[in-house]
């Protein structure tokens, strides 16, 4: 890394040795993950040159940004609207971690038998390591689980510019007037931060922006239906945990242009993996940057991984927001619409993830499902033993996985989705 | 127990010999645990009587209120309007559990990762053990934690007659709305259950005879601040419990009759503990019947609890409805306004309750806080670090306990329990 990071990484209030030790960790990974893999399209050295910068060259735009007087909004979950963000002439980023970090300093904070997603968060805090989080001109929690719920209490004693959003937990007309009242405050809140008066041109546009970058993921996400798969799990999960960090426009181009590579390898019958190799759609709690323990543990046991039921892929992207109205109001209605569709196990009842994870299981041609939960993370965990019964009276093989960041569990792990994956050829 | 008992509990279709065996362990400890003590007060002996026929008589009396028309409701929360249910002529009783149960077959159901007291309660269902479970005309389950929010999807496929209220997570003017809709929706739920209208003399009647409850339990908490004190906190605990089962007329008698002798007490300076004897102060979760492990452990050791910050305790008691609303509509928001102000940890902030600990450390004189957080409890274990900071602050020691309802740990706790009132000496 060039000595411009360093100094701006110094400004930015980061760790510079605990942070070169992370990226000295991640780089290592990414090169024996991703760029160990065989076939992969030309268009995935864009995510490679991504990554690489990832602390880089994309936080010095950030900061380019900021200089321009443009606001940086980091969040940790799909139901902050990026779409009022863009409006409000806001840049969005994704702030979850997938690594574990300064463990002993967060559980003097939380306790121990919290999620890793959550652990991480602070950790990335408590260790000054995370370029996006210092960025943020204002940091976005929201209620959704108990364990992210309660940690933004936590959190807010740590950074000075949190704003957190209620969310609901029924999909019942309350509960929408709820999460209404609740996108409207957000729009209020990012007009204030930016200055920025939201009007219907400038929200239209921030649609616009978001859903062609949702439409370039459909359309990655129907490519891979295809037998055999024309990319890796592990290259499209990439895309997913990109999507969160980069400029949309950019990103789409660029989602788009492996699109365009991929048709070609259909065409050719030609694809990542052999026709016959098991085909595995990964469902539940989300992955973050740099978590890529199961797939990798997956497609290096002969399987592929056609589709991802995650925040961190179909669940966060799937419905585009109706972009036909003509005022603030209504495009406001389309948003709400829009994310209150958005079936995480936090609302009760879910039936629509299950409904999802079975035609995702269809449409991807799925031989088996891993579900993947968090150690700690009740809703999904809690949902994770009905959907494998369902699943398996449809006949749809299913694993049940519960770990956390650590490796200590890989071997563990692996001698299971070896045999899992067995059982499907 | 009379065979007219063993019929009755056939009727309900409880497993005869699995319910024996409980009766019997529960029988077993209340002895020693509760009439092991000294110096108890006379009144108590009702309790007693409640309790040794608490699947008896208790249940009997439910039978006869159902032969008679009356519906009962079975509740797993103090954000349940009693007052509702009792104006459209129905009972309403605590269904949630402190005993484990059938463990391997909640674990087929449920992650172990799982509080006791969600998976005590599957243990009573589907071991056939809880006569006030299967008496229920309705079951109503409440959306707080992720722990049962999602588990009430699950027991849905246990039960034919769950209702699931939902619950706002902030104390927001939308989160108020969304308690006020359910409230009227609940109480909608509850005439068409029973067939009566509620108009505004029933409802307060209904509110009357809460308020009754409650201000005996207040009566019953501000002698407890008396030196020394005139009652042990197992003594005020099995109150709190027997709160949610009984006849509320009754108890409530019950309850000033001993408020009586403890105001005898008091006048004569006679305690059940010595004067010098520490105080505790217990805070955090529910203890439910027959959950007596942590208080045992501290009045054994030399202690004396003099008040429960607990929804089994000053949570769940305070605050009274507002009777003087003339419409059902005025009562209703007055309803709203009290159950609103619950501080349970599932509300985001949630300031109020370390307001209210210490504020009941004051009152009662308390020399420590003991904080009580059910394993896999993540509202209020994430409370707990914050709060044990907090008090250490004001110079209130505070000893953090994460358990479970096995015995397991209970040679560790009263070690760590023991070393804690030593220092308070």
């Amino acid at each position: 890394m060039s000595e411009d990071y360093r100094s701006m990484w110094a400004e930015l209030g980061l760790d510079l040795d605990a942070h070169d030790a992370l990226l000295g960790v991640l780089g290592k990974a990414y090169e024996d993950i991703f760029l160990a893999q065989k076939k992969r399209p030309e268009g995935m050295a864009y995510f490679d040159f991504v990554m690489s910068e990832v602390h880089g060259l994309r936080i010095k735009e950030l900061l380019d940004e900021k200089a321009a007087g443009r606001k940086i909004i980091g969040t940790y979950c799909v139901f902050v609207p990026e779409e009022i963000a863009l409006a409000a002439n806001a840049t969005m980023v994704g702030l979850c971690a997938g690594a574990d970090f300064a463990i002993d300093a967060v559980e003097q904070l939380l306790p121990r038998n919290t999620c890793s997603l959550i652990k991480s968060t602070f950790g990335f805090k408590l260790g000054k390591v995370c370029p996006y989080l210092e960025a943020s001109d204002m940091i976005v929690g929201e209620n959704t689980c108990d364990g992210k719920k309660k940690a933004y209490e936590v959190l807010d004693g740590l950074v000075s510019n949190l704003y957190v959003m209620d969310i609901p937990q029924m999909k019942s007309a309350a509960g929408r007037d709820l999460m209404k009242t609740e996108y409207y405050k957000f729009k209020a809140a990012m007009e204030a931060l930016t200055g920025v008066g939201i009007d219907t041109a400038r929200l239209k546009a921030g649609i616009a922006a978001v859903n062609a970058k949702r439409k370039a993921m459909h359309r990655l996400a129907a490519l891979r239906q295809a037998n055999p798969a024309p990319i890796s799990g592990l290259d499209a999960l990439l895309a997913n945990q990109v999507y969160f960090y980069d400029n949309p426009a950019r990103f789409t181009d660029s989602v788009n242009k492996i699109c365009d590579e991929l048709e070609q390898r259909i065409a050719q019958k030609s694809g990542v993996a052999a026709a016959g190799v098991p085909r595995i759609l990964i469902s539940g709690c989300p992955m973050a940057v740099p978590n890529w323990k199961l797939p990798a543990i997956v497609e290096s046991s002969g399987a592929v991984i056609v589709g991802e039921e995650s925040c961190v892929g179909e669940r966060g992207t799937r419905n585009l927001v109706d972009d036909s109205g003509d005022t603030v109001d209504a495009l406001m209605e389309a948003i709400v619409d829009r994310y209150f569709q958005v079936d995480c196990a936090i609302f009760t009842p879910n039936p629509d993830r299950l409904n999802h994870i079975e035609s995702m299981a269809r449409d991807y041609r799925a031989d088996g499902v891993i579900h993947y939960g968090l150690q700690f993370c009740q809703p999904y965990l809690m949902e994770s033993i009905p959907v494998e019964k369902a699943l398996e009276e449809k006949d749809i093989p299913c694993l049940r996985i519960e770990t956390d960041y650590s490796m200590e569990d890989a071997g563990q792990l692996k001698t299971r989705v070896e045999a899992f994956i067995e059982q499907l050829r």
